[in-house]
């Protein structure tokens, strides 16, 4: 094993070694903005306009502002026929899915279809996305009714319950737009994918139960969301089950269903269950105004209000006790909104090769949602399940949200009373036709496999929102994730590197089987920034490290050497600095040098700059590769003490 | 420039590439366990059981569990003489200073005195500090008192006060001994050294700016803490000021600050800033009760009970309204006390090379607590000041607390009667003299000049303590200490690499100047763990460094391969998997090959078993060093198309 220092020092290393220096100097300020631009515009939004004429800047300003702008100049017909099609197929479903999630979030069933009208004609003009089709969405009605209903009941105050609904909205919006134009968009970064598939099964469990109260017909339902409540009130009520609801709804989920399974299967067929929705509503609503349903027990949506939007800022509350329930509900609707909508627009970004501007896109559905609250609609973002057939329906720009729009513009003013008749029933099977499509068992299960923390955390958000609340269920999920990065931190991995034969690599040993040790160094790995969290570990570690090996060596070959491989040390504070004064001291002690590799820009710098102070990092120990160190110190090691050095060769010899 | 390629590839690369291989097998619980023993175990503390017969281990069990054990046996004369001088010293300061801390608390004096008594018996047998010296702080003081203030006023109810004093310490010592016991020990660490200096500053100004009552001698003060209702409260009681007080007060102020400047500037004299509270005490008494004090305007402290500590395990409350605020008092306070205790006790034992057990000192300062709360002690812990005096008066072992106490208890028991006609203003100096050792502007320098945010930590702490209050002005500091381990995880920097010439070293271009880029290659380090709160920053910021190199680039010398050094990724979640599959089908649409060097164990292990599912990471792109992967990449570029690498290297010998 020994032999391998030999022939590295012989053969393989290159003679010179390669002084580290401090990066070129620049002043605080210049690094104060350099960090501004890389942590709030790491795309470098002004790239752009750099070097263009006047007037080109300001056209590209406009684009910016507007990206309807982009696209509409050299807008074709041939374009429109795309989207036309598509704009007529999400239609068919946002007009049945919009009356059935403002049903979900508590809210008057007019709601949703105001809802699928103004929002989208704001984001034709605002939004970069070409595929979004914008509307009110299954997660976001969910987590706003349940998160009011806490404070107030939608049945006995419905004007509160409406004028919250629509503040919430406002503050959605408001909080949506500050993110973009604040550039924080990372923080829905914190929602990681793992969180977001458990917490959409979840979510999709608890929108399924709550829709046993139309699907049972049931009258006296819970008001609370979660798993066990909602179960001990459909048994409870038992009495209140309506043979011919049941009937009605199994008939029309089995339906849904089927198209469904068609869409999956085939995706050319993707107007199969895109149509099946307004098909059902159509179908069920003939067949209840034919066997006068209401006599049956089958309750029916009843008479909807004719007409566009209403305006509603006059609606908005900003007084009273409960501004902080929807100020809170507006920002949890809000983050989870965007969360769906960017994920929606950067998915389909990537498929078809464009760029979406994930702070522009904040802006855009925040201004959306303000509008919006100002028009009688409530929450609304790109829809997971509308945006993919909008792009399976080949919608080319935003414009099939147009097309969309004037539809839902043309059911307003001539179509509403046609759905008098249409059974609630029905509304609560497309709803969880809708929303089966957010368990995604196969990338759970990659999760399992890849990562097991990462399927803890996933289980921790579908089981929090199952059993205790939405919110909450999120936010503890949440919580442990930024709980694994802290752990990340304040506990760095250290590794032991050893010389892969004939190289001058150096990597770690209990990863490559080949790598072997130097007699005589400690060649450590520290794998993370070092700064207040971990210096006490990493301390600890590394003279742990120490002790074991002093423990292992035979008193010929001492340790003499810690070398430290600084390149995974992206970042240091002060308390970091510490770190090493306090290292230097302990193993001066035990006549250990401590050698520090590549430390990198901001480290090195630092390191000098207190070494002003107290000198504690010796040019001499200081080296740009492992391998150029243990060459440099075993020539040294020879230097010392070279009888001794004789010895340790004589013995090297004899051992093998 | 672009010679430096040429004379990679020739001369200097090794011949071999090397496989970049997984890690051996490990099984998930086996990793889970590996995980657990490094987070919770990194100074592996069985270690020293391992291979001991039984009646050794049971020896060293004991000694774990009592650390008396493992200096008592040896115990010699010698030893004691040392100790018993440190401990007379320590305790001639521990008798003003308990009953000034008490007072800061707004408890009886008395209770200084018996704080001082039972806990630091404890601490002989449980501590495995040599020289801490354990009594009630001013800082812990100080919250303890602001924190119950804010419910209960210590002059109306007097006995609930103390009552949830005691309580709050007996949930300190369990918060303490639960965290040593967890070995969460690591919670402590996130108070960084930066937060320390400016947390105790600010303490340090406000418990300054207490004193002013005692020292101005006005009778109607402000209950609140903060900086501008104290100095509003003072001026406002102008003609409550008694210049007898102050005269008297500045008197005996000069006097300490003298002492205390002495002791700093010759620190073989420590006793006489050790001394000079005491002496305070003693001529201020003698003085006022020559002088009849009283009647002069000056109050004195009045009689205080005599006799060792009375049992209290009655008045501890676990019920009522003010519940809540006692285990709150109770945790701050004891984490800020286990603070003081630890860095004071880890301080000593690196000056004087031993090892201090942090969790064992958890769990020894918890279990005091506890039994403090009992025999009506209040929160105390290792003091900054005192330990300092200990160590420099030559404490050998933790016998100079048992010096102190039984020091103290000849006090309770016979001196308490001379305290009657002590003047208040003397605590009032001498807390100020203590406290205005913890401003300690030379590491407040230092931090500034060596990390700008660190220092913005420190002032928040600084000014929030000052200004809003003590916990909050320390959980904000904290908060923003966070903030920025996150901000450093959302927003890990990329580096560009370049060749050092003559080398196959690669390091940063913008940090070492002779770093040269190598055509057709675009080599970028990644400097953190990947995962979910970064992966959507890593893709735009690769994919921004692509589009920039391609607008630079010529179009004989198009962009080839990007290689993404990964030494510095530690670890990498299911998110940070997909981010490396976006990567490659983004780039593959642009011609461009995504190369891997040197992943670590964790992620190589990650990336190959995402790989079974969608074939993404190709072995012939995988590679142990940039250097490997240039050379191997440039002979490929040459065997594909040799016209343009001819007309690439006509390119470069025309360009030089």
């Amino acid at each position: 094993m020994e032999v391998a220092l030999d022939k590295v020092t012989m053969d393989q290393v290159p003679n010179e070694v390669h002084q580290v220096v401090a990066p070129p100097y620049k002043s605080s300020l210049q690094k104060f903005i350099t960090k501004v631009k890389e942590t709030f515009f790491p795309d470098d939004p002004l790239r752009q306009f750099k070097g263009q004429p006047l007037k080109r800047k300001l056209i590209l300003g406009a684009q910016y502002v507007f990206p309807v702008l982009q696209w509409a100049p050299s807008y074709s017909f041939k374009l429109f026929k795309s989207d036309l099609i598509s704009g007529l197929t999400i239609a068919s479903l946002a007009i049945p899915q919009g009356i059935s999630y403002a049903n979900l979030a508590n809210l008057p069933a007019i709601l949703g279809l105001y809802s699928s009208f103004v929002p989208p004609l704001v984001y034709v003009v605002l939004g970069s996305s070409m595929d979004l089709a914008v509307g009110p969405v299954s997660i976001a009605s969910l987590v706003l009714g349940s998160m009011l209903t806490e404070e107030v009941s939608p049945s006995e105050q419905p004007d509160l319950f409406l004028q919250l609904a629509l503040t919430s909205t406002f503050f959605a919006g408001i909080f949506q737009a500050a993110l973009g134009i604040l550039r924080l968009g990372f923080i829905i970064d914190f929602l990681s994918k793992a969180i977001l598939i458990g917490f959409m099964a979840g979510s999709a469990v608890i929108v399924a139960l709550q829709q046993l109260k139309g699907l049972l017909g049931i009258k006296h339902f819970t008001k609370k969301m979660a798993l066990v409540p909602v179960l001990s009130s459909v048994f409870q009520n038992k009495h209140e089950w309506s043979w011919q609801t049941i009937l009605m709804g199994v008939c029309f989920l089995v339906f849904l269903l089927v198209a469904r399974h068609i869409s999956i299967r085939k995706p050319k067929l993707f107007w199969v269950s895109a149509g099946a929705p307004l098909v059902s509503v159509i179908i069920s609503t003939v067949l209840s105004s034919v066997i006068k349903a209401q006599l049956h027990g089958i309750s029916v949506i009843g008479k909807l209000p004719q007409g566009v939007n209403p305006p509603s800022v006059d609606k908005l509350l900003f007084q009273g006790s409960h501004l902080g329930l929807a100020i809170k509900t507006g920002l949890v609707t809000g983050l989870l909104s965007l969360t769906e909508g960017i994920a929606v627009a950067r998915t389909f970004a990537s498929i078809r090769n464009y760029k979406v501007d994930g702070n522009k896109e904040m802006m855009a559905i925040g201004f959306m949602n303000v509008v919006g609250s100002t028009t009688s609609c409530y929450v609304t973002t790109g829809s997971f399940s509308r945006s993919a057939i909008n792009h399976n329906a080949g919608a080319k720009t935003a414009m099939s949200n147009l097309v969309m729009s004037v539809t839902v513009l043309v059911t307003l003013l001539f179509l509403m009373p046609l759905f008098q008749y249409t059974p609630n029933v029905i509304l609560g099977t497309i709803i969880i036709t809708a929303v089966i499509g957010l368990i995604d068992l196969p990338s759970a299960y990659l999760i399992w496999k890849l990562d097991k923390f990462d399927f803890v955390v996933m289980l921790t958000a579908f089981f929090g929102v199952i059993f205790i609340s939405v919110q909450l269920g999120l936010a503890i999920a949440v919580g442990l994730s930024v709980f694994r990065i802290l752990l990340q931190v304040t506990r760095p991995k250290t590794v032991m590197l050893g010389n892969i034969p004939a190289t001058t690599i150096y990597r770690n040993i209990h990863h490559y089987n080949e790598a072997t040790r130097v007699p005589g160094f400690l060649i450590l790995s520290i794998e993370a920034p070092i700064n207040f969290a971990n210096i006490t570990y990493l301390n600890e570690r590394i003279l742990r490290w120490v002790d074991e090996e002093e423990a292992t060596i035979n008193d010929n070959l001492c340790l003499q050497f810690v070398i430290l491989e600084m390149s995974a040390v992206s970042a240091i504070d002060t308390s970091g600095v510490s770190l090493f004064k306090d290292l230097k001291t302990t193993l001066t002690m035990k006549g250990v040098q401590l050698v520090l590799v590549n430390p990198l820009a901001d480290v090195i710098e630092k390191l000098q700059k207190a070494d002003e102070v107290d000198d504690f990092v010796r040019e001499d120990y200081l080296f740009m590769t492992v391998g150029e160190a243990v060459t440099s110190l075993s020539s040294l090691m020879k230097g010392q003490s070279p009888t001794m050095e004789e010895e340790e060769a004589q013995k090297i010899v004899t051992e093998y």
